[in-house]
């Protein structure tokens, strides 16, 4: 992940961990390459040079997957330190942005250094599994607050019991070059009071299948089946 | 989760650290009901009596998730604890059978003590997600005699690069009454000779998205993939 101003004209200033990365631990030398990413969209294949804090680079067009409309997973705090896989695990999957909840069955009041931790996890997810966008993490905020400024597109709601439609019959039936907000309980799942506020705000209540997924399994298979939908539409466009 | 030896006729009998987690942590009293599972497909609701170590039991029908065909994933040990947490959460989302594997990128060799420890972990996500089947976890085997016994029914290989088609295309254009193996590889990917020999008994290569999973995120996605698919199949059928 480089910064925006480590790139100057065609070329890229490597750090002195980005040079032991790439030295040490990939064993590169002069003339191998490698991708560069800025985290916000840009890429670029960088060569390494006789001077080893220099690497060339061109511009690399970027995949479609980089322009899609965004997923935003609104996930009620899990338990512990639970959403520091939640953060990693999204991020591989596709997430756009994360907007932590706090509902009024969840037991865990979030200390704020934890968006910092969450910010570096989601970082070294996003290089690992050679994404171009980082995940936004947005700090934590009730879901009361959270319903009453949630803007226009699919909304869906997670729920564990009942006989909503299945989140994938309904991503399937449902325009998703639209922005996507899919919303995950906490333990305990939510309460009634919530769902209807939830729907009352424009949200679908939808199953993720016939049993109970704990708060950090929850947004994985939601995220998983709409991303899922998203691209097998897209090559249904073509 | 109750033995087989301690059903009796219409009677449940219940032990120590049953009575505990009903009457103390649940809070339950004579009268009460609860469901009662004995991991082997089995259900009763289960009324709780004035004499606190029997519950008085009937037999609830079994619903259809019970007797589908079964989803076995193949999954190359990921590195440390973390097939702990797979076991956990493909438990949730209803894995049948979980064979570990050990691939030529597996850098971990397994501790025979490992299995009792999955099988504790998957005893208490069935009970903890109203799962009525226990997993059956295997004991860990080389991959390439696991591809000598794999029988008969889909077969799919998640591999990361290249333009395989998407999982849940494949699932939605078979038949998912039939058993289904799906086989996800170790930190770095499967060899090609593993993918090879793979196709060579059958297998067919599929992407779970254009993004990098980690081993232990993998098989979450394509376990949820499949059984979506399955689940969607059956209300089309109805």
């Amino acid at each position: 992940m480089v910064e925006p101003d480590q790139v100057v004209a065609d070329q890229l200033c490597l750090s002195s961990s980005q040079q032991h990365y790439l030295y040490r631990v990939l064993r590169l030398g002069a003339g191998q390459q490698f991708v560069a990413l800025d985290g916000q969209g840009q890429q670029w294949i960088a060569t390494l040079t006789a001077q080893s804090d220099v690497a060339a680079i061109a511009p690399l067009p970027l995949p479609s997957s980089a322009t899609q409309a965004p997923i935003t997973l609104a996930i009620a705090l899990p338990k512990g330190s639970g959403f520091d896989d939640v953060v990693r695990q999204t991020t591989e999957l596709g997430v756009s942005t994360l907007q932590p909840v706090i509902s009024d069955r969840t037991l865990h009041q979030p200390n704020p250094k934890k968006l910092d931790r969450w910010q570096r996890i989601a970082a070294e997810a996003t290089e690992q599994s050679e994404r171009l966008l980082l995940p936004h993490i947005l700090p934590p905020m009730p879901w009361r607050d959270y319903l009453k400024q949630v803007s226009e597109g699919n909304r869906w709601i997670c729920v564990a019991r009942g006989d909503a439609p299945h989140l994938l019959a309904a991503a399937q039936a449902s325009d998703l070059a639209r922005p996507t907000v899919i919303a995950t309980g906490p333990e305990g799942g939510w309460t009634e009071a919530e769902v209807e506020g939830a729907i009352a705000m424009g949200f679908q209540p939808v199953s993720l299948g016939p049993h109970i997924l704990r708060a950090v399994t929850a947004p994985l298979a939601a995220l998983t089946l709409v991303t899922a939908a998203r691209t097998l539409g897209e090559f249904k466009d073509i």
